[in-house]
Formats: C-alpha cells, sequence, structure tokens
C-alpha cells in the first residue's frame, strides 16, 4: 500500500504528544548564502535528536495492543534504532535493535541507555534484514521497518506537514537513503520540488530516478554520512520518488563538514553528517534556490564530540 | 522609571516580526538529570544568537523616527552588540558599538559584518560609559544601553512572555550579570520563584540580593562566562531583583563546560558559557528542583570554535 497525504494527516494525529513539534529556523547569514529564503526544519530538536522518531511513534502507536505488547524489532544504522527504543519505552514494550557493529559509538551506547537489548552485526558480510526476520519469529515481536513501511514513511511524512502548516515552500532539500522520510516529506508537500540529498559517492537515487528502476550501491561504499548509507531504496518511497522528486542532488564529505560548522556559526544547532547533507546541498548542491523559498530538512543531530570537532576544524 | 508586566506586553507588541519566537526544548535525558520536568528556552536560536536583540530592538523601535536616523551608539561585551547592529541594520540607521579589545574573535568579527563601526578599548583600564556617552554626543546618536533601561528590561522581558504563554514555570533559571534580562523575565513571570545564575568568582548579585544594595565585583576577575562579567548590576534591574529574585546560583567554569557538552550531546543545541549557565545550575547548581516545572534560560549560543571544542573535551 502507498500511503497518502490523509496517511500523514492520521498519523499526525496518533504520534500528538509523543513526538516535538520541531521550529523552522530562519537566519539572515543563510539567506544572504543562498539569495532564497530559507527555512531550516530543525529536526536535530526532535525526541531522541532526529525525525525517526515520528515514523517508529507512529508504526508502533498503530499496532493492536495485545500485539505491541510482545515487543519490537527493528535493524539500524543509528537514529532509527534510537527511536525505536525510545517509543516502545513510552508504550512499556521491549525492544530489541539490530545494529552493525561499526554504528558510531554514541548509538550504540544511547540504544543501550534506552533499555533496549542490542544485537550487532557485520555490514558488510551479514544481511540484517535475515538476522531482524529471524529475531522476531523467535520473539513473536513486531519488525518495524526504518522505511519501507506506509506507517513509517506516512509517520515521517508529519515532518512535511508541520512545514506545510507555516511556510508555503518552493523547494524542499531532504535527506535521502531508505527514502522514508523524503518521499513521507513530498507527499505532505504536493505543490513544493523535492529533491533528495544523498552522499555523493553513493548515488543510488540519482540513478533510480534516471532509470526509473531501483538502483543499488556496491556494498561498501563509505561516506562521512553514517545515516545516509543504505544499500538501496525501498520499493513504497520509491512508488512516491518516481511521481513526485524533482531530481537528486549529491553532496561531498566536505561540504557535509562545512555545513556542520555553518549550522554551529549561524543557526547554533548541533547536525549530525547526515543531518546536514541537505544545508550542504541548499549551500553548495549548485541548485538555483534565488528567490525562492527552500525547506531544508535538517535531519538529526546524533553526533560525538570527535567527529563534530573535526567538522569545526575543517 | 521601573518598567511594568504591561510594558512587557508592549515590547511584545512592538518586536513581533523583527525577534524570533524561540522553541521551549524538552529533553528526557535533562528531565532524568534533574528529576524536574525542564524547559529549555532556546535563546541561543534568536536572531543574532542571543536574547539581547529582544532589548535592542525594542528600544530602537521605540524611538523617534527622527531621531533614530542620527544612529544608535552601544557599549558590549558581544552579544548586545550584534543585537544593536542587527536592529540598526533592519532600522536602516547607523550603529557604532565600542567594545572591549579583547571580546571573542568571533564577536568583534560578527559586529563588523553586520555593517557597525566598531571603537574599541581596554576593559581594566578604560570606561566604556565615558567613550559612550562622548561618541553619543558627537554624533547625536542614541545610546542604547545594555541593561540599565526600561525599554531595554522590557524588551528582555518578552522571553519570559513566550515562556508564560506555554508553561506555568514553579522556577525559572537565569543567566545575569546587568540584571536585564533576569529582570524583564521576573517581570513576566509573576508567580515564579526567579534565580539569577552568575559565575561563581563574580557573585555579586548574591552579595546584592543579602546587602540589599547593588555591590561591585573586583576590576579584572575573569571566567569562561564572557558575557556575564559585568562590574555591576544596574539600577532599574536591582530594583526588580531585590522584589522578585529568590537568589542568586554561582557556577564554576568547569560546571559550565560539562553544560555546554550536555546541551551539545542531549539538547543538540550549541550555548556559549554564558549561555550555558542556567543550564550548568540546573545540573549542578544545588537546587532542589526535584518534581518541579523549572525553565531554564539557554541565553546564548555566540562561541568560537576553539572554546566549544574544549568544553566537548572536557
Amino acid at each position: 500500500m502507498i500511503p497518502t497525504i490523509e496517511d500523514v494527516k492520521a498519523a499526525a494525529k496518533r504520534i500528538e504528544g509523543l513526538v516535538v513539534r520541531t521550529p523552522l529556523l530562519r537566519n539572515d547569514a543563510l539567506d544572504e548564502a543562498t539569495g532564497a529564503k530559507v527555512f531550516v526544519k530543525a529536526e536535530c530538536l526532535q525526541r531522541g535528536g532526529a525525525f525517526k522518531m515520528r515514523g517508529a511513534a507512529n508504526a508502533i502507536a498503530a499496532l493492536a495492543p495485545e500485539v505491541r505488547a510482545r515487543g519490537v524489532i527493528a535493524f539500524s544504522s543509528g537514529n532509527h534504532a534510537i527511536a525505536v527504543s525510545t517509543a516502545a519505552k513510552l508504550f512499556g514494550v521491549e525492544a530489541t535493535i539490530v545494529m552493525p557493529s561499526d554504528a558510531p559509538r554514541i548509538k550504540l551506547e544511547t540504544t543501550r541507555g534506552l533499555g533496549a537489548t542490542v544485537a550487532t552485526y557485520d555490514r558488510v558480510r551479514e544481511s540484517r534484514e535475515e538476522i531482524g526476520a529471524k529475531l522476531a519469529a523467535e520473539k513473536g515481536a513486531s519488525l518495524i521497518r526504518p522505511f519501507d513501511d506506509p506507517l513509517v514513511v506516512a509517520g515521517q511524512g508529519t515532518c512535511g506537514l508541520e512545514i506545510a502548516a507555516e511556510i508555503a515552500p518552493d523547494v524542499a532539500l531532504v535527506p535521502a537513503s531508505g527514502g522514508g522520510l523524503s518521499a513521507g516529506v513530498a507527499l505532505a508537500l504536493p505543490r513544493s520540488a523535492i529533491y533528495a540529498i544523498e552522499p555523493a559517492a553513493h548515488d543510488d537515487i540519482a540513478r533510480t530516478l534516471r532509470a526509473g528502476s531501483i538502483q543499488r550501491n556496491a556494498p561498501g561504499v563509505r561516506s562521512i554520512c553514517d545515516g545516509l548509507l543504505t544499500e538501496q531504496m525501498g520499493e513504497i518511497p520509491f512508488a512516491i520518488a518516481r511521481e513526485r522528486f524533482a531530481g537528486a542532488v549529491g553532496v561531498g564529505d566536505d561540504a557535509v563538514r562545512r555545513a556542520m560548522k555553518f549550522a554551529f556559526r549561524h543557526l547554533k544547532i548541533v547536525l549530525e553528517p547526515s543531518g546536514a547533507a541537505s544545508l550542504a546541498a541548499a549551500l553548495e548542491g549548485g541548485l538555483d534556490l534565488r528567490g525562492k523559498t527552500v525547506a531544508v530538512v535538517a535531519s538529526g543531530g546524533n553526533v560525538d564530540a570527535e567527529t563534530f570537532t573535526q567538522a569545526l576544524a575543517s
């Protein structure tokens, strides 16, 4: 089932009070640098430090109570794990999280700190899907997918609905990997040109949009944007993207570091690399934004001190 | 003239659209650490990166147009300078800023970048008041005081009015030095216990409240909180403080650095040392906040990368 804007509106009602209505930040320096009227949707200020709480809370809230009571399982590179753990805690149910062993330490620690059980796997040699499905079968718990689920896409879309309540952007720049957030925001902003922002070296969405079918990245591609390294888009996000996306923009690691520094200096928010990708695209992505109203979704702020310090020194 | 809550309400109308209605941030980790329900008023997200824009915009907006056209002058350790420069720019009038020569580089640069003329002075040997008054007389420009002005106090109070629109705090923790912000917030929150937060080594407000008359700091006292080193409270803020403040709490430099790191890790906001003082007081100030609704005014985020990096490493 492909969700619609009605599903996004239903999600907004379902998760009200569980998630933060994040602010849209304006900044004189950012407007000057881009020639546009830019609004930064500060999802780093979301509960759990990233937008992922929206989709996770919607999916878990929609479970029948007796199903929810058997617990939930998620596989995630980090922010989805934090989101599912947090949402599970709010509902008083057990969460088991399958995480790559090379996930940022802060994300592993935070997930454990939220009371979830963490099972690690090797990102290159093992399939997280198989591990997640096996654990789900053993425990009778519900698998909460990070993006290829109508309820998750609709939940992420509430971010776009909040944008639409305040402004009517000509353009929305949204970090994308699995595509849950970008597809959800596209549903909520039917009149905006939606650009998926991805790591330059991990350009499957650009290739997917050109080819008209889902393309993959070679395994093992690295980028500072650790939250944007999904092997391929989800099928549900793709079905929305092929109809609605204006394009995809790749951003390099150095541009992302400069965007993190810009956010530190001018916006006073902490962005993780994946969360700064859309700001990097606004500042250095080669799009002509002059005179336009632009929504930049700054999707998360879960970054360790070392990575952040390196960005400030760049 | 001592301003009242009516002056604060008038200020809110006058500066609407010129300043940002900053968000009140909640955070699970912060609630757990304090045992309270804490709301962080994120004034680092204010235009210019600090609350100072509120008072400056109110004072400049209230000038008669023909007076305003002759320009404005301010003396400031930094954030007031940025605020007056920004507000002057919005009104299309000239700003001359008298700043200490040892002000953080980012603040000097930012002020110049806003189109203001900067005149520096030696913080230990010279009186900024005399220099400001002399320049004002020469240019016919209006001196915008940083705190000892009813319009400035009322303007800063709009921060408290925004808090009152969303919550009814039992306690408000507000960084204080000249006292403009803390006195203004006290006007706007007549039912809250107001605590002034100051550097532990620079405890004039604690001594002032005990003595019942304005006490001074010895010149040359240093603290990482460069925005909280005013020699003594203003008379207007003191008149409000003596009636309304529940007390003053001193915070050490190390506690402030830890609060900056906490804000980075959990709140995802960038706080300058002075801006983190109230958070430091909530976390380590020895107040019993358990079970209470607490407003923490995080007053600014204009910090250079080096100072911030040191805090993250602490």
